[in-house]
């Protein structure tokens, strides 16, 4: 595959080429690893497994989403173990998404878009805007250099999100619509119709998704909250109003415990979780 | 030293010992290290640097913030040379602030909460709080478990702050008081008086300040922008309200950098201008 330089256009070519707009998010917790390890061995007890899970699960997805977090409570190592799944992911043709949500003055974004794109590799990678239009601005630009996107917190998906938020604006709208208008006004679209800069829309609040589309017409938005999360699928509709690339469905636990649900061989049931949720996904555009 | 069990009254004792509220921020660029070593061997160039400046400027500091952009940039080794560079700072009786501005779901954030108190031992850890109350409390409980603490941004000291911080809500405050409020709540004071959780107050706008303090009366506060970032020490007074680990003054590139501007070795020039600030800072209190 020739890879296009535009985030956007090689987004919707991926999702095409694998028919499939699932997002595998690898939150790997030393305690629940399969093929069963021992914490002695954590940081290669992670690795084994998250290969595991990318084996098992990766033709029923376009994506995988490593949770930073998760890498750097293993130490040392942490961000070893990191470059090694990533460089895994890539071997099986899935684009790496690194959710980090990092945000910082511009000085210090400019260095987590090398961290992020030119060393780590991103495809893709979380953003939180707190700090305004400038510090958003060395991310996008990291990623433009090299065909990568940014996804930018616009709404999450946990009960606090609400805090913040959905606080009212004394010009009326809540602050996520702020949030909104500026991912909007920060990405470019390419041939796919689709832009370079995407957004987090937390999928636990459906009804907030309409207007989400509304505001950012042409921006992806990566879904969480599906799953052990408690968001719907069937509800996402309108994030794929741009295209099926508009929509990236992510799910974690409800694939990779999937097994303690249903029962079975902790691989095959990862696989039929995903196949079961990309073929949902794909039915709703 | 007994380490007392609330973050406050650590602070407060680690400044008292020390005479110093000055945090050297560790924000290393392998294009401009001392002793000066090659890119390839980036991440051994990286930690020798670290070494070097906290020798340099130890005695005139109470902590060091490695801003972990700069390790994530190193790749795989990233992590490895932070957690020694962290290893070298608590040898030099320094503490430790870790600066990575995390913030995520409430099961993500307890995983860094994990990795940043549990696995890298840091002192104290920077927060952004925009996903909300439930988002922040597993990094509080973390900090709280071990008598560390976060530092919560509620105003950054980048130009784009203004985009969002400053927002007006409908209520009639900006957006960074409500952020104030959230630090208020959610720490409590120990037996210095100081509270067991922290603001992040960007210096640039010293005029906020005591309307900062007003608000948050017991927080410590980290100010950052001193020196290179434009700040100006001697506006700091009300951070110093409730005693002189009210005020954390952070400065990174002005000193390690500091030989560029008054000449001399790099490591006596570092020393000399940690020091005038350490005396400008107690001065004021």
């Amino acid at each position: 595959m020739t890879a296009p330089a535009h985030f956007g256009d090689r987004l919707s070519a991926a999702v095409a080429q694998r028919e499939s707009q699932i997002v595998l998010g690898l939150d790997p917790d030393p305690a629940k690893l399969w093929p069963g390890a021992g914490a002695a061995a954590a940081p290669e007890a992670v690795l084994a497994h998250c290969r595991a899970v990318i084996d098992a699960v990766a033709p029923a997805c376009v994506a995988v989403k490593p949770q930073l977090a998760c890498f750097e409570r293993l130490g040392p190592d942490g961000w070893r173990v990191l470059h090694a799944v990533c460089d895994h992911a890539r071997d099986a043709s899935l684009l790496v998404l690194a959710d980090g949500k990092r945000g910082d003055v511009p000085v210090t974004g400019r260095v987590y878009g090398e961290a992020l794109v030119g060393v780590l590799r991103a495809d893709a990678f979380t953003v939180n805007p707190l700090l305004g239009r400038d510090a958003l601005q060395p991310f996008v630009e990291a990623g433009r250099a090299a065909g990568a996107g940014p996804f930018v917190l616009v709404r999450t998906s946990n009960p606090g999100a609400a805090d913040l938020m959905d606080l009212e604006l004394a010009t009326g709208e809540p602050l996520w619509e702020r949030l909104a208008a500026m991912v909007a006004g920060a990405g470019a679209p390419g041939a796919s119709g689709l832009s370079d800069v995407g957004a987090v829309t937390g999928a636990t609040v459906p009804a907030h998704l309409d207007r989400m589309r509304e505001l950012m017409p042409r921006t992806p938005f990566l879904l969480p909250g599906v799953g052990a999360q408690g968001g719907d699928v069937a509800a996402l509709g309108p994030a794929f109003a741009p295209g099926r690339a508009g929509g990236l469905v992510t799910a974690s636990r409800s694939i990779v415990n999937a097994h303690s649900e249903g029962g079975g061989a902790p691989g095959e049931a990862a696989r039929r979780e995903a196949e079961r949720l990309r073929e949902l996904a794909w039915s709703l555009a």
